[in-house]
C-alpha cells in the first residue's frame, strides 16, 4: 500500500529531516526587526525552494509591505479533496539574549529537544507538513489529494498580507479542508485536536470630568471623580460569583454539551497544581464550571490597564481630569463582538455614575471559532490520523486564546480549519530557549502523511 | 490712643511697605531648586533683617539638611498674651515661563495688583505682619502683647525642620494665639476665617494575583485578575449616593451644627457658576449636603492613581501579575487617621475579591483641625480686626485641604491657630502670573495691627 511506503520513506530520512529544519531555523526569520528583513525573506525563498524540490509549484507572492507569502500547489487529483496547509516561517525577536543556553539561531540537542527560536512556534511543526507532502511524493510517487500551502511571513506581527491575499483571491486558496499546527499537545503524550477558540471583543473606555486637574481637598466630594466612577463602571461588569453581569450577556453564548463537559472532566488535569504553578492564593471564576471549562468554553472580563492621574513615587492629592482603561470580553460561540459591544453600550448608560461623561471605542474585534466535532470527517480523519503518528488517540479540546487565521479561513474561504498541536505547554515559544521535542517532530510528520490518507479515503 | 498712631504711621508709609514687598518678590527663593539655595537664604535674611530693623530681635535657626528658619521675638509686654505669627518665605517654581505677562522676579502693577511669583503664597501676605509690628514698635512706640514670629522656608516643599524645631523646642514657641496668613478670603470684598481644614489618610493598595504576568486568552476566566479585583474593591469604598460605604466611618464624623449650615447657605456662591467654571456634566456628591458643605465639612474618599497592566497604545491582553492604586480620605473632625486606617482595614477583608492577595500601606496621615469659633476670644478679636481692616465683617468658613502647621502647632504647641486670608481664589498661587491685591495688601496690614490691640485687651 501507499501509505506504508509513506511510512518507510519517514523512516528512513529522519536525520536529513532534522538537518533541514536546522537550517531553516538557522535563519534569523524575525518579522518584527528591519535589519532581519533580509533573513526573513531567505526563510520565505527556503521554503519555496524545499516545496519546489519535492515537486510542489511554489512561488513567493509579493506585497507593498510586509513579508512576501509562500504559495504553494499541487492539485494532480481530480475529484479528491483539497487541503490547505497554513504555517508561518517568521519568529519571535529572540531578545533576551542572556537566559539563552544556546544561541537562538543556532539549532542545539538536548535531552531529545531542539533548541532555537522558531523550533515549535512555527518553523518545526509547519515543516512537518512539508516532509509529510515529500513522503508522499517522493516516497509514493503521488499525493492522494490535492495540497495548497500558505507560509506567511508576518504571523509574529499581526500583518495584513495574508488577509489582502484572503480576501482579494479566495479562489486561488479554495479548499475543503485546512490544517495548522501551530498549537501544543494537551500535555505529555496527549496530542490534541482543537476544535475550538475563543472570540475577542476589545475596548477603551475614557470617563471624562472637569477640564482640567483639581486638588482634592478644595475639590473633593464636590465633584465625581473620574477615577472613581471608573472603578465602579469597570466593577458593574462582573459579579461577585465571577459571571458577567452585562444584561442579556450569556445570550447568544452556546451551552457546554454533554459530552464535552465528559471529555473536559476526563483529562488528566489538576487544579491543585495549576493553583500552586501560578502561585495564587485559589482558582477563581465562573460559579458552576471547572477550570477547563472556564478557560476554553465560557466567555471572559478582563480589564488590562487603568490609567489616569498619579501613579509615581509618594503621594499626589490629585482629582484627575480623565481616566481610561482597556479591558476585553473573550467570546465563546455564538457571540459577536457587535452584539457584545451593543450590550456593553446599554450597560454602560445605567452603570456611569453621575457627574461624568464617558467614550466608548471598540479597538478589535473576532468572533469565537468552534469547529462540530462530533460527527465532522475532517475531524475524525484527523483523530486517525493523529492516533497513527503518536500511537494514541488524540483528545479533544479547546482553547481560550484566539487564532486569527482560522477566522480568516473560516470567513473568506468558508472552511473549519483542523488545530493539530505537536508542540508541548512548555515549549518557550516567545520566550528564551524555546525547543521542540525530535520525537514529536517525527510523530508529526506521520501524523501529517497519515491526514493526507485518511483525507484521500472521504470522497 | 496708641492704635490711632499706629493706623497713622499705616496710611503714611503705604508706598515705602509697596516697596520693601517688591524687594522681597524679587528674591528668587525657589526652595524646590537647589540652584536657588542661596536666593532662599537671602530671602531668610532679607526677612530677619527687616525684623531687626524695626526692633524685634531675629535670628535664622539652622538645621542640617535644608533652608533655615527665621525665628524673631520682641517679649516686652509681661502679663499680656503671646501671639506667634507662622508664615514661609519660600516660594514655588515659577515654571512654566512662558504664559507670564511679566517676568516672576520682577513685581509689576496691573489693574490695582501686584504680579510676582510668592506675591500671595507667601511673601505678601507673610509680610503684613511684619509692618503691622512694624506700625506698634515705630508708630506707637511698643508692642502692647508679646510677637514671635517663625517664617519658615521649607512650606513647598514639605520640609522636616519647621516640624523638627516645634517638637524640639515647644518652649521657645509657647504662645497664647497663633495667626497665619496663608488662605483666601472667600470672595472679592467678602474677607474669610477660616475656622475649619480637613485631615487627610493616603493610602497605597497592592493587589497581587499569579507570580508573572499571564495571557488572557489562556488564564482569562480561570483566575481572579488583579485589575478586576482592585476596581470591585475601589468601587466598594462608595455607595451610589457618596457616601462612603465602609462599615463605621461616619462614627467620629461631627455632624455639621446649625449655625454652620445657616452660615455656609448664607455665602454668595452659585452651584450653576461652580458646575460651569469645571465645565462638569452636574456636581455629585453625599447625598442630604450642598457643595460648600461637602467642601468643607464631609469626608471625602479619592482615587488618585491606578496602575498595573498595559496603558500604552493599542490592545493588549495581558492579565498583569499586580494592581495598584493610591486613594485618600479628607477627614473632618472627630476622625484619626488611625482610625480610619482600621475601619479600612476591618473592610477590605470583606472587599477583597477571592484569587488575589493585598497590602495596604499608610502613606501620610493628619488629624483634621477645627476651631471652636462661637464664643472663641481669639475668633471674636480676629472678627473685629478683619473688620477694622477690610470695613466688612467677615466670613466663617472652613476648608477641605489641609494645612499641617496648624496641626504641628496644635499638637505641639496646644494652641489654635487664626487663619486669616488676604488673598483671592484667582491669585493663581501656584501657576503662571500669580498676583496680590495692593489693597488687601494694606487691609491685611491694618487688620493684622488692630488683630494686636484687640489681643492686648483680651487679658
Amino acid at each position: 500500500m501507499a501509505i506504508d511506503r509513506v511510512d518507510a520513506y519517514l523512516a528512513e530520512h529522519r536525520s536529513r529531516f532534522e538537518e533541514q529544519l536546522k537550517d531553516l531555523l538557522r535563519i534569523p526569520s524575525v518579522s518584527a526587526q528591519p535589519e532581519h528583513d533580509a533573513d526573513t525573506r531567505r526563510a520565505a525563498e527556503f521554503v519555496r525552494g524545499d516545496l519546489e524540490a519535492m515537486g510542489v509549484q511554489a512561488e513567493l507572492i509579493e506585497f507593498p509591505r510586509g513579508h512576501p507569502i509562500v504559495f504553494g500547489r499541487k492539485l494532480d487529483a481530480p475529484g479528491k479533496p483539497t487541503l490547505l496547509v497554513y504555517g508561518h516561517y517568521d519568529v519571535q525577536p529572540p531578545e533576551p539574549l542572556e537566559p539563552w543556553d544556546s544561541p537562538p539561531f543556532e539549532p542545539t540537542e538536548r535531552d531529545g529537544n531542539l533548541y532555537a527560536r522558531g523550533a515549535t512556534d512555527d518553523k518545526g511543526q509547519m515543516f512537518t507538513h512539508l516532509k509529510a507532502a515529500e513522503a508522499w511524493l517522493k516516497g509514493a510517487g503521488e499525493l492522494p489529494i490535492n495540497l495548497k500551502f500558505v507560509i506567511e511571513g508576518e504571523e509574529e506581527v499581526g500583518g495584513e498580507n495574508l488577509e489582502t491575499l484572503m480576501a482579494g483571491s479566495p479562489e486561488l486558496l479554495a479548499c475543503d479542508y485546512a490544517v495548522v499546527s501551530d498549537t501544543s499537545q494537551f500535555a505529555r503524550g496527549r496530542p490534541a485536536i482543537t476544535y475550538g477558540l475563543k472570540g475577542l471583543a476589545y475596548f477603551e473606555l475614557i470617563v471624562e470630568g472637569a477640564d482640567r486637574d483639581l486638588h482634592s481637598g478644595t475639590f473633593g466630594g464636590a465633584v465625581q471623580n473620574p477615577l472613581n466612577a471608573l472603578a465602579t463602571i469597570l466593577a458593574s461588569l462582573k459579579d461577585a460569583d465571577g459571571r458577567i453581569a452585562i444584561p442579556g450577556f450569556y445570550d447568544e453564548v452556546r451551552p457546554l454539551e454533554d459530552w464535552e463537559r465528559k471529555e473536559f472532566a476526563a483529562l488528566p488535569f489538576s487544579e491543585e497544581e495549576f493553583r500552586a504553578d501560578l502561585a495564587v492564593p485559589a482558582v477563581f471564576g465562573e460559579a458552576g464550571y471547572s477550570t477547563l471549562e472556564r478557560k476554553w468554553a465560557r466567555p471572559t472580563c478582563d480589564v488590562h490597564g487603568i490609567w489616569g492621574g498619579y501613579a509615581g513615587p509618594g503621594p499626589k492629592t490629585v482629582l484627575p481630569r480623565l481616566a481610561g482603561a482597556k479591558f476585553s470580553f473573550r467570546l465563546v460561540p455564538d457571540q459577536t463582538p457587535k452584539a457584545v459591544q451593543a450590550r456593553l453600550e446599554a450597560h454602560l448608560e445605567a452603570a456611569c455614575p453621575p457627574g461624568v461623561t464617558y467614550t466608548l471605542k471598540a479597538m478589535q474585534g473576532a468572533p469565537a471559532v468552534i469547529v462540530e466535532a462530533k460527527g465532522n470527517p475532517g475531524v475524525e480523519a484527523a483523530m486517525r490520523a493523529v492516533e497513527s503518528g503518536f500511537g494514541v488517540r488524540p483528545v479533544l479540546i479547546r482553547e481560550g486564546g484566539s487564532i486569527p487565521v482560522v477566522g480568516l479561513i473560516k470567513q473568506h474561504l468558508g472552511v473549519d480549519t483542523l488545530l493539530l498541536g505537536w508542540g508541548q505547554n512548555d515549549d518557550n515559544l516567545h520566550g528564551p530557549n524555546e525547543k521542540f521535542s525530535i520525537e514529536d517532530f517525527h510523530r508529526g510528520i506521520k501524523s501529517a502523511a497519515h491526514l493526507i490518507a485518511e483525507l484521500a479515503e472521504k470522497v
